[in-house]
């Protein structure tokens, strides 16, 4: 099953050396999750050929303009390539009245319905499930009100063994059970195990998004055994006393978290404009969590 | 003096082949005046080389998406650019709520003054005026209440012909009112008339800018000799009717505009996506009015 982040966007506030403000699309299985949307993410789309019509859901971190000014003109591109699918936002409550009095004065008419889903930063909560992945919020240490949001892949079905089939003649209909753990039963009674039958299926797979926000223990216990973790690293650990001052993160500080959190893999973004080599901060990353990347725009980074 | 257009986004709605939606800068004499902000333009700015320090006026012309949507991430990094001088922005009224209502919800002080200055599609308006140049609105047909902006430079004073200081001895405080206009009066009495002491100036010149519009016989009163004139061409002559349907306007109307305007040169933009290669439409136009031109990205256009 297809697990993958497409990095649109990696930069801090102030777009500089290329590198645009933050947004990435998370696909699974074929369908796209948009997460944040800073100003041009549309035109990123295009460079990297991410296709349109398989996203019907953007998740909005915060309202820092840096993580959402290109929604606008993403939701309008929308419309005018004629969409009809609905379109699902997950994002802070205010983000729903600046669309819509955007659309008021430039007397828009969607052809598409938005339906607007707002997130909370306290606590934690499903916010999208379908039958093989959740999405959770879960609360960032920012200036606004700012959510992470973490895919679960759900657990899936224990593999039958192609060969049992025909061994013992199992029939079609039987099949979904076996692979959700029942035994098969032959004519003559006797019980074959479904431990025979079956190989146990790979463990659920998770990727977590945290940006923007200060260096906060309390993530680790949210972000626990994620096997891909992005999270962001504005500034190298020489400005730790800037990243507290305006609650962002050195790239320590993320290595610390993906450690403490037994991550896979780190994936570091968000990176201030001071910088435009971003190698240092992947080696400061790196020191601490050797499986440590920068979210270089453009690359697909498997969940695996 | 300078005096030149330099294109940062000549598109239409949909951003497509590189090319990104409407804006441009006015240079007269090193200060900057933007037209229309769509998404993207300050990171063409970067690309372009065009300096944030020389631009404190901001003009959009209607509130389609594709002219604004720019504006509030522009704003935003001039405030972390730490900018403290005032803007002025000259937009349709409703603009202002949509800026301050982004401003509000992400917690955003600013560091500078903004000016609204709001505009009326109805008439003609002086909203800009220095001791060099003027800046008008005249009204556009489309969809949404649309302003053109007309910038003319002011009859420049005479030039004195430096020999004849010498010649008739004139006195340094003396010379701004020969150059108004004035005679000299020698210590003798006798009169030496302004014509014998001074060349006529260059004649002023002037810019307009028309998008979005459908073709208006009425725009050529507005745009009446001026020596450069941009005007969108949304279509080629083939897409007339749908030209007319969306109120905007075929190359071969805008040269019919340029030409019963008797305008110096025409630019044409706001190109339909649908177009990749835009060379027909410059050769549609061409056959109209000869000194016509592709408003292509990047490039800058002498105001002759």
């Amino acid at each position: 099953m297809q697990f993958d982040v497409t990095i649109l966007g990696s930069n801090g506030a102030v777009a500089a050396h290329n590198r645009y403000p933050s947004s990435q699309i998370v696909n699974y299985n074929g369908r796209h999750f948009m997460v944040d949307c800073g100003e041009g993410s549309q035109f990123r789309m295009n460079t990297f050929g991410v296709k349109w019509s398989k996203l019907d859901h953007i998740f909005i971190s915060h309202l820092h303009g840096d993580h959402y000014y290109g929604l606008i003109g993403l939701l309008t591109t929308f419309n005018l390539h004629w969409r009809e699918t609905e379109l699902n936002i997950y994002c802070p409550p205010p983000l729903e009245e600046i669309i819509k009095l955007n659309f008021k004065h430039s007397k828009t008419e969607l052809r598409y319905q938005i339906k607007f889903r707002h997130t909370r930063a306290e606590g934690t909560e499903t916010i999208y499930e379908d039958e093989l992945l959740s999405i959770h919020t879960f609360p960032l240490l920012h200036r606004l009100p700012t959510t992470g949001f973490l895919f679960k892949e759900k657990q899936h079905h224990r593999k039958i063994i192609p060969s049992k089939i025909e061994e013992y003649q199992i029939p079609y209909e039987l099949i979904k059970k076996i692979k959700r753990g029942e035994d098969f039963v032959l004519p003559t009674g006797h019980i074959i195990s479904n431990a025979e039958l079956t190989t146990a299926p790979s463990p659920p797979r998770s990727y977590a998004y945290c940006s923007d926000t200060s260096f906060s223990i309390e993530t680790v216990n949210y972000v626990s055994g994620v096997n891909l973790l992005y999270h962001e690293a504005t500034f190298m650990e020489e400005h730790a006393v800037r990243a507290a001052e305006t609650y962002h993160t050195t790239s320590v500080q993320a290595a610390q978290v993906a450690e403490q959190a037994k991550a896979g893999q780190l994936l570091l973004g968000h990176f201030s404009a001071r910088y435009d080599n971003l190698e240092p901060l992947a080696k400061e990353s790196q020191s601490i969590f050797p499986n440590s990347h920068l979210a270089v725009e453009g690359k697909t980074f498997q969940v695996v």
